[in-house]
């Protein structure tokens, strides 16, 4: 028999968790986890009736085979912001489908992360290029989130006084629900405009959907001034396709430029997931969301790339976030980026122009066969006026397997992309009355006739050497394996991350991703065309619940943040359906996750930070004091189980019951979800509403930033406010729960494609497996807990000693003692082939580690060896061994440039340097730089491909 | 519109390729290579109606997937060597679809190769450990061709004087029609038995099928012993899985053990590629054929892996090489390899058992319902009895979803196989009369219980290591990583090997092979299952024929070198149809291929060596008196065309005109088919018969050493004489030809999954993209030849001073002058990144540069920066600059552990050592040991893993 998935997954075989379980001196895994775990929580059995016993891998790929077969292939010209586009074969491969791109984590060390980030700046050099604007950060989740972060961005930026904000009339339908939504928790107006009339009231921003959702293109330009001429900034949505052809948003004055980059190469996957993006002219730039790459220098003064401005976002500013973007598309950006890289700006001219050019051939096969257009003017979309037909003509298009958009009774919504053909077009014309033959010459003439000549784009883009560099297969192979050479990710070794939960991402999770029956479907196909989607997100969401002790779970959200955001929003829409509007206050211990705070204040509520006791747990007197102090204001705590300290707090049954008695939801983050999973339930222990990370606990990779997927389970009283979204196949979710609050994602099952993923993850694993999983992740961040502890000591722990799922480091005596940093130790651990830690979070001063059940004893113990030799060479600075401005500590990492110089002049060995234990020598990865200068960076903000002659 | 296929392909681009016409002073591609081919032989241009206009990627991909859904999937237990087996998908995602592996050459660079040599090792001790034998090779073409090698290996390596060889009558039938056919060419007489008395005749050896194509297990030692105590040695094909629970033919006395390891994760693919095996006793190793991987020691003395005893090879021996073999399987040597380290020796035991308990669950079920089997003691196949019922009962079956085995009218064979389901055996046991109901309980008891307990396995195997520490996935995907890292690839940079053609093997060509569709498919499958298949085939024949001026194609030969013995048996066959016994002599000119003449003697030819001139022509004078010396008795002339000198011939037509006067035929080669395709045809300038290289012309990446795929190409009247196959789905091929001749590889259609690999680049490329390419790849030559002459000259030249695709750069006048070897360039140039050229082929002395169309002019002009400063750095050895045995050229290559050593007692710098140029810094690739020591490695041999002790 093959070796069951979970044995696979686990890296500890039974006799390894032998060893380690002996060390730590308990009798097996359940008991330790037991032990660790508080009695008062342990959860009840999973129901063998919810989650099918364990499949093997080659039952899972047939399961996943027979959903996919359900999802009917059919060709879809709906638009409306998804659009079929040909991943070129050479990105699909060495990309998507490479663990060197897709398990990499977020490169916040970005010495060993230089080849991502040479990625995410060509993505931003693509989009500031395209959009006529100065900067742009590394991707947003997606068109719509962008569009609100937009309006966000502009509420901030703007002198005006007003709380209101225009939107485009010809707005997507899922940004103007979105907008509606998140709009109202935050106290802001909208008024919706064709902008054929200026606006008669104050604004502080705009919105304008350039091309309409209709496919209309018109010159917004005086609509833009006029906004800006009261002083409200103008938020446009481009279609970067368009854009090859049109003016761009900088030129036409827009202040923000947001959209999706997904035509770029990346398959719709049913909603996701997708690079959204935004740019900004200068002096926003520091107003921006989410990443945002930057050139700045390493110790040798060679250029590095690094994230820039780290100081906006959330996990540093919390309450005072102006935005709770934290994972964002990376993987995406990186293949939009690559399209355009493979293409150039011919290339990308060449799709748009033979786009339009098909669009005016469907234009002229329509209306001569004695059909109406909406607009003269389009890019690639036509809306066919068919009075009182509209549903029919949407029917008998579908039986032609062609699926348009139903724009309402009487229109329909047709759009081309990059693989529609002639013979397609053909077909479509006759569902408008066309002949059944005709001659088919295409000639592609002049493609934007219709578009006035002062809207078609006259300058250039993507200049830079890198968009005409790699243009044949060949050239394109290397450069993503140089790119991928340069980069850390888990196929090389351990990423510790705490808190991050760096498991593996097996490889029969990620095939169903690639397969074109789950990577070429438009989110808003109709319910019969996605059967087999519809299936695997009601299992997935019966399986989620039932493991987490919720009652509904949505599988929209498509980001952790996200996941938070619309478990605070529903929280909000329960309290005001019961008429408690004045519920705003969100308790949140002070060692959370910054996320919490800044999505509370996303949700409309105000943060009120509880203490918590030298042991990391939340201080019940204080909780308790603070939840008199604001009585019938109390909205929710939101909690991390088990604690971001990495223990299993005692009291969190009464924390919860506390909040409970004052009126209070309980929010538990699910981040650290890999320590409880069949051993405990959120549920059981007095959560009303979670969220997960399914890239955390349920195998999705990081993606090197991104895809995340954060679903949001709750209690049954909740279910009603969890996120719906207008334009969903079904009302109805696993268990019948029918969903009524408003989207937090573009599309309704968010990043629908990697869904996949946690599917097989669960069918693979079984109840039984998951719990293993917990237990194996516990065991793995005990023992290095044990094993490290008399050389860096351990800050936090719980019953018996034991921490949960990671440990934190304390490596601030050390610092006193030696004065070697964490930052040190990170870089040095590069050195001995590992990504660093946690650094800092949520203790600054400290590491947290987490290794996860998917690490083997082989890898612990070189961490282990790594950690005890770091140690010893921070020791030996003390004795004075080296000098401490001198020492392999500081001069980490060594590059290969660094270590073969003829000049040494160090006080220690180049072998000590780059092969600190000689094992390195068969695995040595090298660091393409040496340690890069931040500050530098946020100085010298350069956010663009740096000129070749910088690399000389 | 997507750029075309062609513009992927072909590096050069428009502007590119016109600065280097500038450079050789030609106006146009055409012109170049009009100039440079002889008017005499320039092609008419092809049939349009033959070959369709060029695809895009995204029609080419949705035309396979048309053509894959016509494949019918079922559940194949015909058995006869090939089952379903389930790929670890973390061996499909990081070897089968990782460019690092596929794209790779023969490891002849063995300091660039250590990674896939590594993974060779462990496959050669996995055989050998399996088989009981000392010594296994890193794999044969598949197990028929490797049962073959055993007859010829017994033949030379037995003292009996006979001429006779046993043949088991339990042997699987193609391996039987193998035999007949080899041996009939070679004069040897087979004798079949059952083995059931002693043979009555002398012997030089024996074949023994075990378990026998039946399934029977039964005790071959007593026959073992009686053939050797009269001289003979024993072959004996052995089923790998098998033997995890059965006796090893070594401790039953073997000689040889062969087979296939197909069922090593390797998916069936229609007939193939797999990798075949062949282990041998202490003594025979000399006698192996194929590549033998070995352990040697590098310049700094660690251990280093490298290819053993190459002298045994055709390459060297020629007419006196015992074998031709040569491409081997590497990529699925890789392969089981890894399925072996990933499931362990217990892991593949358990797969065993589980699958000789299904096959006795089976059994019994079948019994129960008053079936009779043929035999009692069974490993995974049975034979049921079914007396003038056999057609009805397979074909039941096969509407019930199920392929089994049509062993005669009165008997249907069964295979159970790892991926066989309980569910599927109660389905399969009612096609035999078994209820339709009945209760599932499979228990795993004593797998075989119907074998004798002294046939059943007790001894260790797998106990190395490597077989242990794999076992999840997370190890399994790093062991991969880091052994990929060893190696350099076409992913890495240009390598340009003469006569090897590495050109683009583009993603979206290798797409399908990784589809069920085409990879879950047994070769004997009923032609109605299998029609997508048949359309591929028949179509790419067509398309071969066509652009090579042939009448008829055979896919059948899975390795170039075995199209070539097909074409000489096919040129044999013809003569003798007329009569012509005595025409034997093969004229081959003295700067052929080795293969050429080691393929004729196989061919039972004699070789008649020609002489050629300065130039490297063929030395036409000596080619009539060789033709005059042997008058009746030529056979054949097998010329390379264009020459191996790289040259076009002007006097191709007199030559092959002499030839066919003197009645002989003519075999052209199809190494150089790239330096010709859609300018000139060999059919057209007299060829008879020719073998093509699709791993060369036809863009299959050469897997690290194979897969290669060798068809073979004739004109009308040899095409009775092309191979066929006893159990081909179908009888006539493209053009109506129905082929006769003896089959020269296991499977019908070779190694049939990889066709779509070359039926997508012709769909892709078009007549004209052909046609382009060969222009680029000749242009890409002469402009390296101008660019390199005056710093090494250009040894041949034809017409207008013009090479065709590849050029000889003579490195003897250097030696003379500084001493610096052909070896010190090679080695120095993977200093520089890059894989060396061909060396000293087919003269010593030289390198042979075929760049292909594939690279664009950065890495052409990177290539030849390389030469240039290359040459600079020899003449510093002759300016005394450097002592001559203390130099950059002779420590090459030098590895990163001695460019960081503390001891630099070099008298070069560093970084003049390993970063000789500023680009390398940012793409280095570091050899992952210094230069091997050949001689030490063949003293010493040693063929299986060391203990790791040896690299501490």
């Amino acid at each position: 028999m093959t070796a069951a998935f979970t044995d696979r997954h686990i890296g500890t075989d039974a006799s390894a968790q032998e060893r380690m379980l002996r060390v730590l001196g308990h009798e097996s895994l359940d008991a330790l986890v037991e032990r660790a775990v508080p009695a008062s929580i342990h959860a009840r059995p999973v129901a063998d009736s919810v989650i099918p016993p364990a499949a093997t891998e080659a039952e899972a790929l047939a399961e996943l085979r027979e959903l996919a077969s359900q999802n009917r292939s059919a060709r879809s010209m709906i638009g409306l912001g998804y659009y079929d586009t040909f991943t070129p074969s050479v990105i699909a491969r060495n990309v998507l489908e490479n663990p060197s791109w897709y398990t990499a984590y977020t490169p916040y060390q970005p010495e060993i992360s230089q080849g991502r980030l040479e990625a995410l700046i060509n993505f931003q050099t693509m989009v500031s290029d395209l959009t006529g604007l100065d900067t742009a950060n590394a991707s947003m989740l997606d068109e719509s989130t962008a569009v609100v972060e937009g309006m966000l961005l502009a509420r901030r930026a703007s002198k005006a006084k007003s709380n209101v904000f225009l939107v485009d009339a010809d707005a997507l339908p899922q940004t103007k629900a979105l907008l509606a939504h998140r709009a109202a928790a935050l106290g802001i107006e909208l008024h919706e405009t064709a902008y054929d009339v200026p606006a008669d009231v104050d604004v502080f921003g705009a919105f304008i959907q350039y091309p309409g959702a209709s496919g209309r293109v018109w010159d917004p330009s005086e609509a833009i001034a006029a906004v800006q001429a009261q002083g409200g900034l103008v938020v446009v949505a481009a279609d970067l396709l368009a854009l090859t052809l049109l003016r761009s948003p900088g030129s036409l004055g827009a202040d923000v430029a947001v959209g999706t980059t997904q035509r770029f190469g990346v398959p719709m996957g049913f909603g996701g997931p997708h690079a959204g993006y935004m740019a900004v002219r200068s002096g926003l730039e520091r107003q921006l969301p989410g990443r945002l790459v930057g050139v700045s220098m390493d110790a040798a003064g060679h250029p590095a790339y690094r994230l820039s401005l780290q100081t906006r976002e959330q996990h540093i500013r919390r309450e005072k976030a102006t935005s709770n973007i934290c994972t964002a598309q990376v993987l995406l950006a990186v293949m939009a980026a690559m399209y355009a890289v493979y293409h150039g700006p011919g290339g990308l001219r060449a799709i748009a122009a033979e786009v339009a050019g098909k669009a005016g051939l469907l234009a002229k096969w329509i209306t001569d066969a004695g059909g109406m257009l909406l607009h003269d003017a389009y890019f690639d979309t036509l809306v066919v006026s068919t009075p009182g037909d509209a549903e029919r003509v949407v029917d008998v298009a579908r039986r032609r397997g062609f699926q348009l958009w139903f724009r309402d009774s009487d229109s329909v919504g047709i759009s081309v992309d990059e693989t529609t053909t002639v013979a397609e077009l053909h077909a479509l014309a006759q569902v408008f009355g066309g002949p059944e033959r005709r001659a088919f010459g295409f000639v592609a003439g002049d493609p934007l006739q219709r578009v006035p000549e002062s809207l078609q784009r006259q300058d250039e883009y993507l200049t830079h050497p890198v968009f005409h560099s790699h243009h044949s297969e060949t050239t394109m192979m290397r450069y993503l394996k140089q790119l991928a050479d340069r980069d850390y990710a888990l196929d090389r070794g351990m990423i510790p991350l705490g808190s991050c939960t760096m498991k593996l991402n097996a490889a029969t999770e990620m095939a169903a991703v690639s397969w074109p029956e789950f990577a070429r479907v438009h989110p808003f196909a109709p319910a019969e065309d996605v059967a087999g989607y519809l299936v695997m997100i009601e299992q997935l969401e019966a399986w989620l619940a039932e493991v987490t002790g919720y009652d509904a779970v949505s599988l929209q959200p498509n980001a952790g943040s996200q996941g938070e955001l619309a478990g605070l929003l529903a929280i909000r829409g329960y309290h005001r359906s019961r008429g408690d509007v004045h519920r705003d206050v969100c308790l949140i211990p002070s060692s959370a996750h910054g996320t919490n705070a800044a999505s509370a204040v996303l949700a409309g509520m105000k943060v009120v930070v509880v203490a918590c006791d030298e042991a990391g747990n939340v201080d019940l007197g204080d909780l308790r004091a603070k939840i008199a102090a604001h009585a019938e204001s109390i909205a929710a705590l939101m909690i991390t189980y088990p604690s971001t300290h990495g223990v299993y707090e005692h009291d969190v049954v009464d924390i919860t019951a506390a909040v409970h008695e004052a009126g209070g939801q309980v929010y538990v983050d699910g981040a650290n979800l890999n320590a409880l999973l069949g051993h405990a339930r959120f549920g059981d222990l007095g959560g009303d509403v979670s969220h997960l990370n399914l890239h955390k606990t349920f195998a999705i990779p990081h993606g090197g930033g991104g895809p995340g997927v954060g679903p949001v389970a709750a209690k049954a009283h909740l279910a009603p406010f969890l996120p719906a979204h207008p334009l969903a196949q079904r009302a109805a979710h696993a268990g019948g729960y029918v969903f009524d609050g408003g989207p937090v994602s573009a599309a309704p099952y968010g990043s629908a494609s990697i869904l996949p993923i946690s599917w097989a993850y669960v069918r693979m694993m079984g109840a039984d497996g998951l719990r293993q999983a917990t237990g194996a992740a516990v065991l793995a961040a005990n023992y290095v807990a044990a094993r490290l502890n008399e050389h860096y000591p351990v800050l936090y722990a719980g019953e018996g000693g034991l921490v949960a799922h990671e440990c934190i480091l304390d490596l601030r005596p050390l610092k006193e003692r030696t004065g070697v940093t964490v930052d040190d130790v990170a870089k040095r651990l590069i050195d001995y082939g590992f990504h660093a830690p946690t650094m800092s979070f949520p203790v600054v001063g400290t590491l947290m580690v987490e290794p996860t059940e998917s690490e083997d004893l082989g890898e612990l113990e070189r961490f282990i060896e790594a950690m005890i030799a770091i140690r010893a060479e921070a020791d030996a600075v003390v004795a004075g061994e080296w000098p401490a401005d001198d020492n392999p500590l500081v001069n980490a990492p060594h590059s290969a440039q660094a270590a073969v110089a003829s000049e040494w002049a160090h006080p220690y060995s180049r072998e000590s340097a780059v092969y600190p234990v000689p094992a390195l020598v068969r695995t040595k990865y090298w660091p393409p730089v040496r340690r890069i200068d931040n500050a530098y960076g946020d100085r010298n903000l350069v956010c663009a491909c740096p000129p070749v002659e910088a690399f000389a």
